[in-house]
């Protein structure tokens, strides 16, 4: 069974075939850092976290490479405007190196609540110039590019000429030059479908550099194309990105590597977008949630608090190609949804296994189960498939863990098995390690105490006794549960 | 009251006046990332971070600049042989930026386990080519570099002439030339004292970009005046470092800065180093213990785990000018004075302040503490002094806890201030947030209610069921403590 994805450039499903294998080049858009990090930043580096950890599972050796933008991405994604970070520094009187470093702090704070792996290399687009600079020469060199005005453009006419730009977006030349984007700057192009490559700083610009061009900083969509080739070579297996990035970003980068005679990337990989009760998240629409935000529950749109994980798990019930809808309903159905998962996952454990095999049953939804969830992972990352078959599992267990049913030590392998590397390695939920081990193993060991206490009460008929060890443990939230195998308890 | 901090390049304490009040530029060396981080990075991150809260703290407003050095910084601190971190690139076949991405993450969650707060900028050597660059053509046009053979020197004999080359580390320029370090590549330059600004790439070298003298890559030193350059201006206030990097880093560092006519930093601070049971530490000696062993235990020489925020207090308790010895001894006598402190410090809002004021005695030992402490930590840092002050506290809080001694309103406010501030803001210890906080309020509530179950099994004489419940909260690690107020418990 091989891995497929969803290629944007071929519009289908492939077969997913290295170039070098065993060894992945995996590329992907990260954010560029002048706010705090949202839902959309989320569900990208979610999504090319699933890829990652389902490379390497699968044996690849994988080289993620996430950049981080910190310079050159214009307001509005155009060719004109102030510098995103440039204008935040400004507004906080603040070096924009400060502004950048603060919120790609903040975002790695974020993406590790989140469970999102390190990359193996993060680049930043600031230190990667000369090898920009490098890019816009070979492009000017072969033909594809242009100064004009201290700026340099990249002749999309010209290209298209032998190649077809909008390959990958599907979006028409002719569109783009009649219509498309009205440009203020457009004397300084020969056409408005064109792009910068390098732009010249005005007096006022501080992040800028010297160049065969006079001062300026590189235009967007450089950094991806020389830090690709740079950390993967010319051609590499996996460019991913949000989809809002396939036009005009990697559209632009594919041009710029293929006016350089290579190729980039063998796959295109592109996660949707995240709407909030059913509208477009935006700073406008009073809408647009940060991490923060959910976990701390504190926007009037927000019902609770929601933990990491369950921010998480929300998004890999979805499959990575759908839109995904936030609310406050699907949320809490999400929150509970783990927890029967996870206590189930605990459960697997303590399953007794059969004296005699005679008296186990086979579970039908435990036989193969870890093929099962593993052939729906490789079946382009079908995440909500394979938590389904988790879901189903979980009867078993349960049944199991109370004694109503008893299953072979193969399926209780099994289940272990999938529970761990299904559920823990590759969609990557942890229990929470941040639990106090100490305090944890005390309260163990004074509810193991109290439970004996209240058996005894229960023996010597001290009904009142008893009824005060339970009426006191729901007042903190510990609530008992006898059953077949004597009294358990459990937070609620 | 004013800081006064000890210069290394006056060779005395002085008064701190910042070039641009309220405004402070401190840049200090981060660490070379081939490798764990250990007990050096860890000392001279908490020294300067001691130094970026106190001047917060004071009301300055700091931009802190430290550097990861991911290029150019050769084995031996040489101008020849391998650069450390492509060594360790070929050594584990990976992309040299793969190394350095790799153990960057890992010095950063080692530093925040440490509760090191975040530089507001921390640029990579290999991000600053340019700038770099820049800086050896600088040089070269004042006439203090030459190129030989593909690679740029600093000729530190032309900037004697005129310059004082040892200024900073108190060495003779005689002595360098005549021993000191002996280096096979000396045909290259024209004295045995001069260092690299530029190396040469050998085919071989992967990290490696062009230049005005073919390809290669910046000196270790050019890095450090490069972007305290870029970040802090030419001028800045402080420069940071452990005392191993006075010479020849700092000392050439300083020269490259004059060089271009310009003085770099106003003071110069450096932290000393560690040794490990009287010896110096050492990956020969079988004694060179990273953090990670440190926080686990798992190391022959180290008889228990150490929080990490033991390490910090550890390190707190000695003067940053000090050598700082470490044993299982005193760490063990840290361990148990941190807790006193922490208890302390949770006390003081359970302290019942008195209802007649008359009743209230000022404590000699609490009146001016948070000024006391303060003028400790202005003294050049001396956090040893500012803790002892905390420890003489804590004998009237606990006084006070217990019932034995009231103190005023204003004594509890000031403690309260104190430890707030000083043990909290500044001296950065902090309680254990990982602390699952459910876990932990249901623990307090079983506590509760197993205190009350105790008390009514006294009452009744039931001696059996009160020693019962003694013994299993013993064996849990839970201590009952019977005092005037009743009955309190602790965790083991």
């Amino acid at each position: 069974m091989k891995l497929q994805l969803y290629n944007t450039l071929t519009r289908k499903k492939e077969d997913f075939v290295p170039i070098n294998y065993p060894f992945v080049g995996l590329y992907v858009c990260g954010p560029t850092v002048y706010g705090d990090p949202h839902l959309g930043h989320a569900r990208a580096a979610l999504t090319f976290d699933l890829l990652f950890r389902l490379l390497q599972s699968e044996g690849y050796k994988v080289r993620y490479v996430r950049n981080i933008t910190d310079v050159g991405h214009l307001e509005a994604d155009a060719d004109h405007g102030e510098d995103k970070i440039a204008k935040k520094a400004r507004l906080e009187q603040l070096e924009p190196m400060e502004v950048a470093q603060y919120y790609t702090n903040r975002y790695h704070y974020y993406m590790h609540k989140l469970g999102v792996k390190d990359p193996s290399i993060e680049p930043l687009a600031s230190g990667h110039i000369p090898e920009q600079i490098e890019l816009v020469e070979q492009i000017i060199a072969k033909g594809y590019g242009y100064e004009s005005n201290g700026s340099v453009y990249f002749d999309v006419e010209k290209y298209a000429d032998s190649n077809n730009y909008g390959v990958l977006s599907g979006r028409k030349l002719e569109d783009m030059q009649s219509g498309g984007r009205s440009d203020s700057f457009t004397s300084e192009k020969r056409s408005v479908a064109d792009f910068a490559l390098w732009k010249k700083a005005s007096p006022e610009h501080i992040m800028r550099w010297n160049s065969p061009w006079g001062a300026g900083f590189p235009g967007w969509h450089c950094e991806c194309s020389a830090m690709s080739k740079k950390y993967l070579g010319e051609n590499f297996d996996i460019h991913g990105g949000g989809m809002d990035l396939i036009f005009p970003h990697h559209e632009s980068e594919m041009a710029q590597s293929t006016a350089c005679n290579h190729s980039s990337a063998k796959y295109w990989v592109h996660n949707n977008m995240i709407t909030m009760d059913g509208k477009k998240m935006g700073k406008s629409l009073g809408n647009a949630i940060n991490l923060e935000q959910f976990f701390s529950g504190e926007h009037s749109l927000l019902e609770q608090p929601y933990q990491p994980m369950v921010i998480r798990f929300f998004m890999m019930q979805a499959h990575y190609r759908s839109t995904l809808d936030f609310s406050n309903e699907a949320l809490k159905a999400s929150e509970k949804g783990l927890e029967r998962l996870l206590k189930a996952w605990a459960q697997i454990g303590k399953i007794t296994p059969p004296v005699d095999t005679n008296t186990a049953t086979n579970a039908e939804n435990i036989v193969g189960l870890y093929e099962k969830c593993r052939e729906a992972l490789l079946d382009d990352m079908n995440s909500p498939i394979a938590i389904a078959h988790l879901f189903d599992a979980t009867k078993s267990i349960n049944a199991a863990a109370e004694g109503k049913k008893i299953i072979s030590q193969k399926d209780i392998l099994e289940l272990q098995k999938t529970f761990d590397l299904i559920l823990g390695t590759i969609l990557g939920i942890t229990i929470d390690n941040n639990q106090n081990d100490k305090t944890s193993n005390a309260l163990s060991g004074a509810m193991e105490m109290i439970i004996d206490l209240r058996l005894k009460a229960r023996e010597n008929k001290d009904w009142a006794a008893s009824d005060f060890i339970r009426d006191q443990l729901v007042k903190h939230d510990i609530k008992l549960k006898d059953g077949a195998n004597g009294t358990d308890w459990e937070l609620d």
